[in-house]
């Protein structure tokens, strides 16, 4: 399952599209169907040639040469404008670009390049591809997942999570943690909220400091090799409270629901509706007020959202996070996040890929 | 000098190019010209109206309101085709878009939402407005360089450069060090570059050893509220050569021929050659392949670029860094940067903001 097998599949959905090109100019699409990394280029895949064109400027031609050693190579800085025009002069009439990430200043000067085309609006077409994990992409996430999970554990037994210390103390020893266990760094900001800040869904670490009796929620990820983890654990710190003990046991049964939901073909809001429907049966449909998981890979949030409002149906080889959660404003919340790759038809059960155990841990 | 002071300079801006509101969809831009800082938003400027209009969605509302109290709050998902619906609708005929940041699918939803406007193009509006720092920003980009300063005098009073360390180990060393100085985090990924590495302008750290006789040169920054510093520092670990000696002390007089160039009204290209000329007599033009410097501030890169290509005059109160480097591929390199504030009538020299020594170390 090579990179030009990316390719494969996408000039396969360019013929179905009737377009004779796609100009890439998304940098995490560039790096999925190129291995690409360097921060200016852009990629122009023909639907009926099986070399790709790889322009970039001339800080990257030692790096590009041996990421992309497939590519055809040009050095220009105006990548997308080139392209345009190479494509234009090589016979393509219909040439899809993406226009979601495109400027409109950006347009014009492909306009400019290579005016006597045919641009087709494309935009969404490789983040289709992405949805789809093939299997180098499931390892690097599992190591992702893996650097979260020990660093956790790590955290954990040497007591980094104890009244006094502060988030940002937790979350700095946290991102230090993945560090040692392989990651390049964290997957995004690291949420650390203890008590009343548990309740915000996607508070950023403060000098608040733990106490006894607190929630406290952590929201985070491992970066490696380009793939992200997503994990959220919620601890408390003794002693437990009454209600405490009663929103974490619906939580967890909210995202077993959710987990057991997930397989092939299932629709995306029904996955949604099997976690919300537990919170909303116990009262507490207010509580909840994001969508229940989204798509995680070269992007932290990629396709496909699993909301009640999204469309579509999950796809086998999807990894997808299962995070929902019930916050109480002023008093603290509980979100249980696993990252898990959807089975296909030989293997129907999803794997786990975030492991730390999510039984109630009171510290 | 408060924000509104900003939007009272932008709204002096869009009378002189008859138009009659600005909408700002950049979030570095929203955040310059209100405070808010969430991840979804967008800013409705009127030229007759002082009371700009923000738009975000439902997850920050109460942080929206906190950190922008002036403005007239609209909750929507979808803040750009809502405010140009509200434009629109409040008598706007002429509004300007940023169209080096809108995508071309969002300028689509624009005209869809409000149709019969007459849509501008006004790329970099804000950026030039951004160009010229105003006095809470100098005080924060000091904080940053100072967090930055002090994390590098730690690492070397620690030790912390010395054969056997990896690239990696000393640029981790140096971020955590820039955290324990107050640093919400590092401004961009820190570049260490041991030997022949230090002969690539952008090297990314590496499992490689420092080692004895290396030149090690440092390239990295403090994010402190938003804002970014940037300085380069290049060391020798003894025993030192004389061809170090002599690039060394090459790059430190073409460095503070740039410094000393710095003024409001310089023609930009003139300060890039005041420095490159330096390098140029001692016969090296093409081993300093990039250009002198950049603005720093919200952005670690932003307006104005300093180079042989670059346009324009150079404006009191920018803040630029001055960065030349000699590299010899294979042997090793040399960068020296400063980021400094250009000074203006009542105090012509440039404030330096970096100001960790630059004689040569031999460490």
């Amino acid at each position: 399952m090579t990179i030009s097998h990316r390719r494969d599949r996408l000039r396969r959905r360019l013929r179905s599209a009737e377009l004779d090109a796609l100009l890439v100019t998304d940098l995490v699409n560039v790096r999925y169907l190129s291995g690409f990394t360097g921060s200016n280029a852009a990629l122009l895949i023909r639907a009926d040639d099986e070399v790709p064109v790889l322009a970039t400027d001339g800080r990257y031609v030692t790096q590009a040469a041996a990421q992309a050693p497939d590519a055809e190579l040009v050095i220009e800085r105006a990548c997308g404008p080139q392209l345009a025009a190479k494509a234009a002069a090589s016979g393509v009439r219909r040439l899809g670009f993406e226009s979601h990430v495109l400027t409109v200043d950006g347009f014009a000067q492909l306009q400019k390049a290579a005016g006597d085309l045919d641009f087709v609006r494309a935009a969404g077409t490789v983040e289709a591809l992405r949805e789809v994990k093939d299997a180098g992409e499931i390892a690097l996430l599992r190591l992702a997942c893996e650097a979260a999970d020990a660093a956790l554990a790590d955290l954990v037994a040497a007591g980094g999570l104890r009244p006094g210390r502060t988030e940002k103390e937790v979350a700095r020893e946290l991102e230090s943690r993945m560090l040692d266990h392989g990651a390049d760094g964290p997957s995004f900001e690291t949420i650390v909220a203890a008590g009343a800040n548990s309740a915000i869904p996607h508070h950023r670490p403060t000098e608040a400091v733990l106490a006894a009796g607190d929630f406290v929620k952590i929201d985070f990820g491992a970066l490696v090799a380009g793939y992200h983890s997503d994990m959220t654990r919620t601890f408390v710190l003794a002693p437990i409270a009454q209600w405490q003990r009663d929103v974490y046991d619906l939580v967890a049964t909210a995202q077993r629901a959710g987990r057991e939901a997930l397989a092939a073909g299932v629709v995306l809001r029904d996955v949604d509706g099997a976690s919300r429907q537990v919170i909303a049966d116990a009262g507490f449909a207010e509580n909840f007020g994001h969508g229940l998981g989204h798509g995680v890979g070269l992007q932290i949030h990629e396709a496909p959202g699993i909301s009640a409002s999204s469309a579509g149906t999950l796809l086998a080889g999807s990894a997808v996070t299962v995070e929902p959660g019930v916050y109480f404003p002023g008093r603290g919340g509980v979100r249980i996040e696993d990252t898990l790759v959807v089975g296909g038809e030989e293997a129907p059960t999803p794997e786990l890929l975030t492991r730390f155990p999510k039984e109630l841990a009171i510290l």
